[in-house]
């Protein structure tokens, strides 16, 4: 691996360069006024591919293009698919910047942009290691399958039909997604367990128009008043899900498991202090770790209503709405929680207000064996890349796509995060670690020379 | 009359002009971008009470100007001070106007205009009024005195020191306040009573900044969740107000006042079908009139937090906020009400959350005597001007400089509202309904004649 390490330390600056090309185009998939931005980081990603001779192909779907690419064959070698995703989240509150979202600004060692970690930046490490390998090797060890997608952000809604119609294509032994975290700097971590999600939009009408407070309030029902009670009704004090039946199918974390936890010497008050806050509410009886990744939750993402602007107005507003969340864990279904969430909204609806649900993406918790031969293959590529050998964590994010490919392609992923807890993904001031890009650019590409030690599964059978 | 009635026809096109100049005038107290246009409001009224040579000011606060003007002294006559507001509602949601909130549009005998009942229309009909007389008789036949604010739809902040400051200069026998409602078309009313309020804005921070919903979710207080728990807390389902004492001050409505409601032939039906809603939920035990005019309530104004845009945003918020404003009803207390509210939210701030509770403007409930002689003047005047006779009513709004007049000046109020209750005040589409706008202007003309056959209070004791 002399040359590719070689190669990989003398274009650090030039693989810097490119991921701040990629990271100038704002492909926020949320907003439509985006399109042709989402449009172009798709084309700039499959000309990566293309410069590697690549067989690559920009796909069409009803939302926006999946890149697909495929490195030549090598005859009897395992297979791995690299799943990544080239849009962000919307960069909003713009004001909160230090420096503007799609401009990448070098700042401690960091480099800052939406869409730094999430997912542009690592996604591109696997890329420039396939590039390491090509450059220097003239081939690669195993064969290397890329789908990069634009929707991940906007819940993936045209991938499990791309996937499912294209079996074959991406038939491999394992997927490798970088899109996860370390546990802290310098400890980098195998996620092999994931939570799932139910993202719902609420909104309630009242009255047809907004109404005067004073001439009105107290006759007209509030759809406002209503909301908070809706909102409220989701989360008890303590940090418990009230919508019937919520826990009935939740995998209760083993002894072992929750020994293991314990074990990864994570500090509460660091954890608390990092984000600003003294305190926190959570469900009693867990730890904060084990309700971060283990264990079921609702967060209200967005809420509005009425008279936002400065001073005041007193109008009892004619709609209100919110956007909210449940974090799933195994076994719970999404489809039933939402069934059973509708029930107890429904239930809740006064005279005087229509309500509407709006079910969003959704996916099951996950949780990925620890005993394979791909997984002690990754954790050999990390030890060399970052110098430590990793360890075993959980995440409290969801990754859909991840039950997907276990349940299509019948097989498990292997997630390695080189992000941290602090990137501020999804907030504003992401950024990436520059040292965790270099060192992730290198475990990727050791982690194709193990994989190609395991072989394939039919070779193992 | 016979003169004054042939001056106010001839002249109808005209004073529908000028009330299209003031509309013009984006006055949005509320709105520091509009500070401008709220001075230019201010001396477009000037200008009229100086081209019918009254003495004439524009008075300085320490926020928006107010307009004073006075008549020539008819010694031995009563004094009627007339209270008015330049400045107007903020006109959002914008795309919900048919024709532009600052562009005056006549539609079905209407004309729709932020601020064309609310106050701009009903103020200057007393205007008109005074100047009939003054182009006809050359006199009035009493002292009026013009008390006109640019600060009404954000508390009146400035007002109640300028009035302490200036008991002599206004000094009068009663206040005329024309910005309330006819009880329905062709059904002019005096309003006798008006709900008090307490407005304020409470504000909930939680961690630093938004955070990802997936790795944070769980583990840390979301303000948006705690933010609908406290809301929620506020109301009952039954539309009761559940802060500790809020009722205990409250004056219950007579047997004899839930009759005359009774007797005002008004359609819960007709009322709720206006708004758009089949039902409404209101407190047990009340009509909608008793739950409009009489009885205490709490609306939520305005809501905001996290994500608010398109598709779907996996955050938890760093704040959230509400505006929310208590209806009350004579006895109720404001200063009481914060203090108790403040309590009780106090109470419920879990870790991991600061709170703020901004109090904004508050005032009491008030009911004004129905047996005076200024009363029956202005019923006659009403009587004179609509060609039927006014019904007594309350109403549900706010005028709390009602108040500060009878502490302040030691006078009562007498409210002869020309407007209509889908009027849209403080809605997309305000209007004002052209006819009453006339009729309002022939009632005040008569009005300074019933009350100069009243006579003062101290030739009168």
């Amino acid at each position: 691996m002399n040359q590719i390490d070689t190669y990989l330390d003398e274009h650090r600056d030039r693989f810097e360069d490119e991921l701040c090309e990629l990271l100038r185009i704002p492909s926020v998939s949320a907003d439509s006024a985006h399109r042709d931005d989402v449009r172009r980081a798709a084309e700039w990603v499959a000309d990566q591919f293309r410069g590697m001779k690549l067989a690559t192909e920009v796909i069409e779907t009803a939302g926006h293009p999946i890149v697909y690419a495929q490195s030549p064959a090598v005859p009897g070698a395992p297979t791995a698919l690299v799943y990544g995703h080239y849009d962000v989240q919307p960069p909003e509150p713009l004001d909160l910047w230090t420096s503007p979202p799609f401009e990448p600004t070098r700042r401690d060692g960091n480099l800052y942009a939406r869409g730094a970690t999430d997912d542009k930046g690592q996604m591109l490490t696997h890329v420039k290691s396939v590039q390491a390998w090509l450059e220097t090797e003239g081939s690669l060890p195993i064969n290397v399958k890329f789908l990069i997608e634009g929707e991940e952000e906007v819940g993936s809604a045209h991938l499990d039909a791309f996937i499912e119609a294209n079996r074959e294509k991406l038939s491999c032994d394992c997927v490798v997604i970088s899109d996860t975290c370390q546990l802290g700097p310098g400890r980098p971590a195998i996620t092999y367990g994931l939570r799932g999600i139910a993202y719902y939009e609420l909104r309630l009408q009242g009255p047809d128009r907004d109404l005067h407070s004073g001439s009105f309030g107290g006759a007209i029902t509030n759809p406002a008043n209503v909301l908070a009670r809706m909102i409220a009704a989701l989360l008890d004090e303590d940090g418990r899900v009230q919508v019937p039946g919520f826990y009935d199918d939740v995998v209760e974390l083993s002894d072992e498991e929750r020994e293991q936890f314990r074990a990864l010497d994570f500090s509460n008050v660091e954890f608390l202090k990092k984000v600003g806050v003294s305190g926190a509410v959570g469900e009693e009886g867990y730890t904060i770790l084990e309700r971060r990744w283990a264990r079921p939750t609702c967060d209200v993402n967005g809420l509005w209503s009425g008279y936002q602007g400065e001073g005041e107005k007193t109008v009892l507003p004619a709609s209100a709405g919110a956007k909210f969340s449940f974090r799933l864990v195994p076994n719970q279904c999404p489809q039933q929680v939402s069934d059973s969430l509708d029930a107890f909204l429904q239930g809740m609806i006064p005279p005087g207000i229509e309500m509407e649900l709006i079910r969003s993406h959704g996916a099951p918790g996950v949780v990925v064996p620890l005993d394979s031969p791909y997984m002690r293959a990754a954790a050999q590529a990390i030890e060399q890349g970052f110098g430590v050998a990793p360890v075993f964590i959980r995440e409290g994010g969801s990754i859909p796509v991840v039950n997907t490919f276990g349940e299509l392609l019948g097989v498990d992923t292997l997630l390695l995060g080189w992000g941290l807890d602090d990137d501020n993904t999804h907030s504003p001031n992401e950024k990436f670690h520059l040292a965790d890009f270099h060192r992730g650019i290198k475990a990727s590409a050791y982690l194709w020379r193990e994989l190609s030690r395991v072989g394939t599964a039919h070779q193992r059978t």
